[in-house]
């Protein structure tokens, strides 16, 4: 946790903030923090900072918060992912608040197994907790939106054309295409299809929409890697 | 599983390939195979090419293989890491190998908890099943080096010049220094630190033996994160 992220509602009348969940124990444990002591924080959604802890024990912290700071620009960044395995999707979400992902777009493909949409890790607080972990990671306070799409055709033909609009849009895909440029070119779009890939279908109403195919070398990469490795490339 | 791994001591004297263990579910549960299909296979650290199906039930499979493809290149890199804590490290190593890291170095620095030193996943054949699995996932066969320097000094002074000679060499570090570069000119050493990085001293040790430190951006990444992320950027 290298920064303590809290909600607006957590500070008292007072002007403090009470802390006494599992970030205390972090707080306790893993930093050893004493009153006196300093932490980086941050209000979701909103401004970063220090907290000057008051007092501290096994019951509560109560820290003294100065929001001096906006957090770090978002990359100029919206993915549109293949729903992945709920394993792969907790690692995606953490590493897409982590890097700075504007916006998360999840859709659906032939080749997502229908099970996936059943998993409790997309329920609205799961899907949270771990952009919150990522967040933590990389001190960042803004939670990016994530959006599900159940049905591939609305998708890429009722939004997807209005997303593309004034942005590099690119599909990663395997297969003999020009190679993912390095560098993003300002607003960028970027599709990163299921394990396997998309289908022809699928990849011919993607083009449709305006993105352009590029390949990320010959080896088939885990979702998860493909993605830190194209956000790698680009920023 | 996208390539099915063997050693040659699996081939019998008829030539044939017999799998008894955990691939052989595999092949019967994930990919639902039935004699007269074909699998993709691999020698360890030797050719690919496909299997036929001559047999297969709920005891063994037997393959009659066809290898005739040779492994795709590695990638013209040696890393050198900050021996991360043990989850960290089973991804790294996967990933490592699913990349096409050409060698991997693990080493010793400060802010390296002693206790990570005695995980069970540094011994020898736990590394190399994580390094089979990133294998399977990218269609390789050969096993990368995994060199472990639990001594910081003698690594960077005595050996880590001759590393140096010849490449590219360039220490991810966070901070204001120049971004690292896109797109790796040649053979290259990458040194990635621990968490919350080198400390001043064992920077002024890696510079001195050659390594340019660059910088990957204002934000804290996850180990893993930065590695997938540098390889992208790199190659």
């Amino acid at each position: 946790m290298n920064l303590l992220l809290f909600s607006r509602f957590e500070i008292g009348s007072d002007g403090l903030l009470c802390i006494d969940d599992a970030r205390l124990q972090h707080l306790l444990e893993v930093h050893g923090k004493e009153p006196g002591d300093t932490v980086r924080i941050g209000e979701v959604n909103g401004r970063m900072g220090t907290g000057k802890i008051i007092t501290i024990n096994t019951e509560v912290a109560v820290l003294e918060p100065t929001l001096d700071r906006l957090p770090p620009a978002k990359l100029p960044l919206i993915l549109v992912l293949a729903l992945p395995r709920p394993k792969m999707l907790r690692r995606v979400l953490r590493a897409v608040a982590e890097f700075g992902v504007a916006e998360l777009h999840l859709i659906n493909s032939l080749r997502v197994e229908k099970s996936y949409w059943q998993t409790p890790v997309l329920e609205e607080e799961t899907i949270r907790s771990y952009l919150l972990q990522g967040l933590e990671q990389s001190r960042d306070t803004v939670v990016p939106p994530v959006s599900c799409h159940r049905r591939f055709k609305p998708f890429v033909e009722d939004l997807l054309p209005d997303l593309v609009r004034g942005r590099q849009s690119l599909l990663a895909h395997p297969g003999d295409h020009p190679p993912c440029p390095r560098g993003a070119d300002g607003a960028t779009l970027l599709v990163v299809g299921p394990e396997g890939g998309f289908i022809p279908y699928e990849v011919d109403k993607l083009q449709a929409a305006g993105c352009n195919t590029v390949s990320l070398g010959p080896r088939i990469l885990r979702v998860e890697n493909a993605v830190t490795a194209l956000l790698g490339r680009l920023f």
